[in-house]
């Protein structure tokens, strides 16, 4: 056989050629060990970026990338395992809920989650609000987690897809970050690393996705699940809308508190709809019910019955978790300051700008810049109403918490511009875009 | 004004967005200081390749390389200093014969070139296989043999466009080398910072050349003529035809023995017609005759009474170099193997491709495949007929020249294989393509 070079790999996908199986795992290879230089690296991918990939080539770099660190290997547990992974959003709790919710039902959930980055929040941060919580455990004694209690959720302790490391952040300096084939491999090759059968997505879109409009979302999505057919893991994505920040709060501590809330029963209709979907669909991948109605049921009649609720205290302290704040959660540490703000006009609420709300929060100190910066748990917002909710003048709009008396003056000059209100009735936005599969 | 920013101006490039003067400028200053990484260059450069520069844009990325080191300032000397450059080729001696031609018609010539490097020869290595000869010397000097003499022949002393070093030579690792306005920028950003006021380019045609067709030729001389019109450079290109080596000998000492005779008067006819175009352009931009034909006269006139040849001689000689061999060639260093090869049929020449003769006599020694390799002046090839030429069975194509058995038997084989024979009449190539101005 010819031996593969670089030269001709760039050389082949700056012409708009497809690349061999064989090319992509030399890249791979090549780059994550540092043969291949970062600037040769670049130029391929600026020219993917530009010149797209084929379906199969988006897939051959997802299993390269997947390979090119330890893999998981979930057959221990001796069921099918069914991921669950957003494309990220703001006040994005839903796994906080959903994962016990569904392993309430028996199906077990292992569950490796990342860090927030940016205006986006991460999983880990909100679990590590809870103290005493370890979220940095090894591989064995995750696995006995879930053989014990159904369910564990921790960080990525393994070096899962070193090479999906070492691009995304290429591609964050070089400025190309938004292609849909580099989006979907990224996030396919961990779910492939991390021992995923079966994957449930949500995709986010909106303004604070990373997809803006429904059909980029759509396209990620195809590309995804294509992937997930090639690779033998069967995907199902379903669309939710992200222009305003999901259910109430935003903010690590804050979202606990709001996700335990939800596991108690109350939840925000935005939060619930979301929910029940992506459960719905991962008791089906899971070959507990074909019916998505009746599985949507099924859920509910867990929290309902404190199943749910009951499950998650379980996690958190078969994690080491202190689950007296759980069951108390005003034993939560507070922030300094805790102001509302209010509206000036009478109306209703006509949008409410997930991104910027997701950047007030983040200059709070609850979001990194870089991923070495630490974060504030306590600091955030709580909304009061949500678009097309009726809002009186001098009515409170949201509460804020603050731990610098400058952040919180800044952040309710910046809450107020952000939320627009209109006279005329502004109809719900709707929650569920679309279900692909 | 906004400060710019890297990835900005990667996006803007990769979204086909024109950039801006301010932004190139920023983009050359900070990858010469190398606070722009090369990774990041690497991105903008494909960008670049693929998504193409406006005529503003590749002038002012011209104008920022040329910037980005010395500037060569030939005002001193007080006259119309017209450069002369070719875009490369096979059995080029054109420089050499030349630039004492029109030297000797009264106009100054102050020449920096270059070195070879790959299948195609340089000027610079061509002068040092003349014993003695200084191409090293400093600008001072360089300038007072202009003053002097009226010529003077070096390589590049000054730390001239470091910009378009770096860059040319990223470009070489990230397959980007073939992109019109990189190689057009790359060119005319060297012949600014050298000191031309006008310029006079071959720009050669075919497979001996960087532009394999006529019609990218035209494309890049369209652009470099335009660069030369914003950055008030008159700039001419003559297309010349690059097929077949130009002249017969291929070789740094063969090549200067050829350019000896040329000079004596004994042109080749395809050498003639491209020193005589080139050097008409030249005489009409210096301001010293409008008529083209008439100029060619002029030049024809100066081979004929021997001004031209006594011109080389007093370059040589005010350089250091040995003119003894430049009055007697034979003395100049042999191969140890000299042999010839021979026709297997009777025929006319159809193809000689200016390409593999010239990577046959780079494997020979002549050539470098990297920038530090040490070169054999004394290797080449020696054609003796040129495309459309009859042949008889047994009789000599050409004589080789080399310095190892084993090498000699190698390129005897693939000289003979690369030399086509038809039996049919095979017409004359045209030389000169067209005029661009």
């Amino acid at each position: 056989m010819r031996k593969v070079n670089i030269l001709e790999i760039i050389e082949k996908k700056r012409d708009k050629q497809e690349l061999s199986k064989e090319e992509i795992e030399y890249f791979i290879t090549g780059y994550t060990s540092g043969e291949i230089a970062d600037y040769q690296a670049s130029a391929l991918i600026m020219a993917i970026y530009l010149n797209g990939m084929t379906k199969q080539e988006t897939t051959n770099l997802t299993i390269a990338m997947a390979h090119s660190g330890e893999m998981l290997d979930l057959s221990v547990l001796n069921e099918v395992i069914v991921d669950k992974h957003s494309t990220g959003g703001v006040g994005d709790k839903v796994s906080l809920i959903l994962l016990p919710l569904v392993a309430s039902l028996g199906i077990p959930v292992a569950k490796m989650s990342g860090r927030g980055l940016g205006f986006t929040g991460g999983t880990v941060d909100k679990l590590e609000s809870i103290p005493g919580y370890q979220t940095g455990i090894n591989i064995h004694n995750f696995v006995e987690n879930v053989e014990k209690v159904g369910i564990s959720m921790i960080s990525q302790t393994l070096n899962l897809a070193p090479a999906d490391k070492k691009i995304y952040s290429l591609r964050d300096s070089i400025s190309c970050v938004e292609s849909i084939p580099l989006i979907a491999s990224s996030i396919m090759s961990k779910k492939i690393a991390s021992g995923a059968q079966k994957i449930v997505l949500d995709v986010t879109c909106g303004s604070g996705a990373f997809m803006h409009s429904q059909e980029r979302a759509e396209e990620l999505a195809k590309e995804m699940i294509e992937i997930g057919r090639l690779a033998d893991k069967e995907t199902v994505c379903v669309l939710t809308n992200m222009d305003e920040p999901l259910g109430y709060a935003v903010g690590n501590t804050l979202e606990v508190i709001e996700a335990i809330e939800c596991l108690k029963g109350n939840m925000p209709e935005d939060v619930k709809e979301v929910v029940l979907e992506l459960g719905a669909y991962m008791v089906k991948l899971a070959g507990k019910g074909n019916d998505i109605e009746a599985n949507k049921l099924q859920l509910l009649e867990n929290i309902q019955n404190g199943k749910g609720y009951q499950k998650f205290i379980q996690l958190v302290e078969n994690q080491d978790g202190d689950s007296s704040y759980i069951k108390d959660t005003s034993r939560f540490e507070k922030a300094q300051y805790i102001e509302k703000i209010y509206s000036n006009q009478t109306g209703y609420i006509k949008r409410m700008d997930a991104k910027e709300i997701g950047k007030i929060v983040c200059d709070l100190g609850a979001g990194r810049i870089r991923k070495e910066d630490s974060i504030d748990n306590a600091v955030g917002i709580v909304l009061h109403k949500k678009v097309s909710n009726k809002v009186d003048k001098q009515e409170a709009l949201a509460t804020i918490y603050a731990n610098s008396k400058e952040k919180l003056e800044e952040a309710k000059k910046r809450l107020l511009e952000v939320i627009q209100i209109d006279e005329n009735v502004v109809s719900k936005p709707k929650m569920i875009l679309e279900i692909m599969q």
